[in-house]
């Protein structure tokens, strides 16, 4: 069975989950559905783009004769979003809008049956199950809707998971993030850094979203870098292990990759550029990289430092997540699957 | 026949240079050679790059034992730079050592008789051409060596041959410039502009190297950016067109592509993504892009801004030069096939 | 007799206003007023500010309350605005409100007979001159209103004024804009250039809103920097000059300084950096700094390269435009007590 | 009796130690010396530099003609560094020379007699003790040498030591550094962030340098901003107090003061503004600044975030120590005269 993927929002998450669902053998691509025939569309379905053909979708009536227009004879317009929905032939909407504005299309995909996979910016009680494949699959298995959690919330997920036999006691994150995606010219800061001043920060109580046991407490700051959040770690564990232990916890751990800093990868704009060197689409990092000359443990106390693409590393959560609720393949085929479609480490 | 080509110097340019060579039906990549193992050949040449199984040469003896213990299993080393040209089996080097050590080189490639390209940091005295595909790939068939031309230069040498016929009697460029490459975390300035004090900055007369009879001035400065040079061009015209013609003159140039910021291409940023977009490896631009809605003419006066990708903009330049020096190519063959090899717009 | 100014806006430009204003022995800051008590007002007006004790007004009524919760015991509100304007004691509103509601004030201040000043973001057509001091300060003796246009402009119009008697044929001007005050930490760009894709940018016509007759043409972008503009000046001249004739017309020029790369100037960084030095309020420039070393002239054109602090230029030209709206002084004396005041190079 | 001072090092620090000796009653700046006249000293000892009539010693005797020449009629040259030590005049130098270099010095200085003050870039064994005002001013007095600790160590101890009575057990602190002073035009990164891959950073042993009893584990990242460090604080502390009482004891702590996100004060450059709006010279921020919206405490664990700024926040501390290896005042005389010369609030 091929599962009909209509992806809607296409920005910087919605974009990249559209080409990974046309890579999926036992999905298809039904379209991509926007409010306006932006430059991310122009690039990805234009004439020189990996989807070229995709058919579009307006998300609003209003704006579907400006987006025909803008389409010329580039670009395909099939219609409204809802037209879309009401042709009875899709199977799944990844919703990639911007947050704040899901509530009222979870309505339209309700109406028509759709099933719906949000994204981490939408509250938590937009699904039943807030998702992370390593961590809940299960879970979101035929479940109507499910929200994959952030970049930040999955990169913590997937490595305190890996530490799952290990044991922590309590955690305390400081998250450096990255301000804008690289394509954002128009947001800030320049020379400054913007701490959330309001403790713990969102991203500690997302995390027990997935993990409701783990005891774990996040600060954040936004500082003037487009291209990976990085994050500082402090797990108190609950047994005594080594340094060696943890690191070998990270190989085993899926869609966590070690570099390391001896071997040039000393700044995220290093671990950056090995992903433009080994040619993933767009530099894509689905992997959560840890770096491995960083991790200690002390006194009972590991710490390690994770970098996180913001872009990209929640994309083969949302291909899991399609396969969940569809019900159409258990977790480790589809991470299987999933990992070998997109060449993740 | 196929050209055996040896890459010395792993770095931005070099490893591109490689991969470039390495998608030519009439070109084998012999190895790439460097003083050390970094992490640029860690990611093109490791377990996951695109050149895997590529030979690496050390660019010294004194390091050689160095780089054999770092390559472990993972990276075949074959001896030294010398050793490699020793072999026989080299027809051309393609140097992209940094800027002022290429003088020591040339001698060495010089006694194995083995042909040279430079790059644009080297001084125009290191070859007997500075060589641009568009405007003089003539002059470099059969050369000993020929300097491709650096990343401004090569933009303002595309752009102003493709105004050949037009006509320019004087042009004023100011050349906004990107500090580092996105790989370099160690380069300034962060919150700053450094001008060239220097009036003309010496692209000006660079671009004389390639164009003698172009009476252009250049102005510069560095501002705190990673991914494209932008360059504003004033070019006093001799005969009166109209701004659709220059854009004419730009959409019929080699390597020159349009792209417009109310199409939503209204930044450098904006103008990377779309390279990333269509999934150019690493993001590459070819090509000089200029925006189509800021070309002017005015009182016999044309403006036009385009963006210049400093990391890849010589690429196809330094493939067609392999043809050149060679002699394998004519200008036009070459170009098409470079072209249609790297997916050139 | 004392000048009565009240300042609306407090933002970059009006709180330097304010300051300034209170150090004119000709004039007194009546107030400050705002929309709200914000944190420029918390520092300038606070405890340990420079403008301690300084009477508050709120721009409008539907605040008023709000600010006078904020203001506790630490500052003094005296009403709104409209209060302020109605006590028939001001002579003279400084409007540095955020462009586009000027206009609705300008009726405001015209019911209550307030002379006033506008800013340069500000349309031409909201005052009958568009005013800097060096240029037609005359113009606008005992008008009704004035607008100080532009840092951009204010530089332009300085440097370009300077070289009055050698004579300007022809200008085109490059503008490398800081994209943000240091105190805002919202926008961008972060690792981008944003040119202005529409030619000439408004910074040439602004020029000739005060000095007609000059032939200039300027192309702009923005850049990831937040303390100063630099422009890369090309002019054609009217007669033969070298390149000293230049420097000595800068030197001469009022509020045109001369700073040496030779010397360590060699950055917009090291250039702000000279004005805390030398302890400067805030750091402030009022001065057009024009690099003595890129001072050059080739074939009959002269090239140069200035600094332009956004923060601060436009400050003693807001002093000059209350006396000469006023009436109180003319050019001659307004700028030396202004000057003086301030510590004007 | 007054203390005659000679600074050695013209850059970030020594300028700005200089500069607050000459504001001491009881001290008197005999000179400034460094290697050549640089940037920093054509500011502040130049014609309009509050330092401006200073006597400039050169470090070394090789390049006295070079620093004379330089000089010429504006700045005046006493000899070197030596010739200056060997008048007898001197009692105490402050070495802010940079770090690696001043084990070479301290031979000298002790060669003549002279105390010595270092700064944290230092090694801890350049002197006997390492120095922070308010923890141990007594173990420095009439000392040989004080090591003045790092910007970063200094706000940690002044932050620490505020908690003594409250009672710290283990501390574990993320370091979001500022990568350059805002003068430096040369070093990045420019987007990209550089982490500590060595834990702990070597800021915690620094901080147990001048607090031994301390528990304190540190992780630290370099970011593309200039003006401030900012630190993401977890300590777990010793007995159960509220989120008012860490307030309070930060307000009541020398040298500490508190801002507010909510007031507007919600970023690193919102806080630089408010030391620029109370005018203090180059807006330089003495205090440790503890954002009052971020303190927190949650099972007995208490969170903070404060900014540090790098340029100045070390300049009382230099002053004290001066008075401390001189035994010319007790701790809390010397803090109140240094505070009040400085404006420290």
């Amino acid at each position: 069975m091929s599962v009909n993927v209509l992806v809607h929002g296409a920005g910087t998450i919605g974009k990249r989950v559209a080409w990974a669902v046309a890579q999926q053998e036992d999905m298809q691509l039904y379209g991509l559905a926007n409010r306006s025939l932006n430059a991310h569309i122009r690039g990805m379905c234009g004439l020189y783009g990996p989807l070229a053909g995709t058919t579009l979708y307006c998300s609003t009536a209003d704006t579907l004769t400006e987006m025909q227009t803008a389409a010329g004879d580039t670009f395909s317009v099939g219609g409204t979003l809802e037209d879309a929905l009401a042709s009875g032939e899709i199977d799944v909407v990844v919703d990639a809008t911007p947050a704040g504005i899901e509530q009222q299309y979870m309505s339209l995909y309700k109406k028509y049956g759709v099933k719906s996979i949000f994204q981490g910016g939408a509250d938590a009680s937009v699904a039943p199950v807030s998702f992370n494949a390593n961590v809940n699959y299960e879970q979101a298995v035929n479940a109507e809707a499910a929200r994959v959690v952030s970049c930040n919330t999955t990169s913590l997920a997937r490595t305190t998971n890996a530490l799952y036999n290990i044991g922590i006691e309590k955690m305390f994150v400081t998250l450096v993030r990255r301000t804008v995606d690289p394509a954002d010219a128009s947001k800030g800061p320049v020379d400054a850094m913007v701490p959330v001043t309001d403790i713990p920060s969102h991203h500690g109580p997302d995390v027990q979203a997935v993990m409701p046991d783990v005891d774990i407490t996040t600060l954040a700051t936004k500082v003037p870098a487009t291209r990976n959040h990085s994050h500082y770690v402090v797990a108190e564990l609950t047994q005594e292990v080594t340094a060696e232990d943890v690191l070998d916890a990270f190989k085993e751990a899926n869609r966590v990759t070690v570099l390391y800093a001896a071997q040039g990868f000393d700044s995220t704009a290093a671990v950056a550029e090995y992903f433009r060197d080994i040619q993933r689409p767009s530099g894509d990092m689905y992997e959560a990289v840890v770096w491995g000359d960083a991790i200690e443990v002390k006194d009972g106390t590991a710490f390690w430092i994770h970098a996180v693409h913001s872009e990209a590393i929640v994309v083969p959560e949302n291909v899991d997540a399609i396969r969940a609720v569809t019900g159409t393949e258990k977790k480790a085929a589809s991470v299987q699957k999933t990992n070998a479609s997109l060449g993740v480490l």
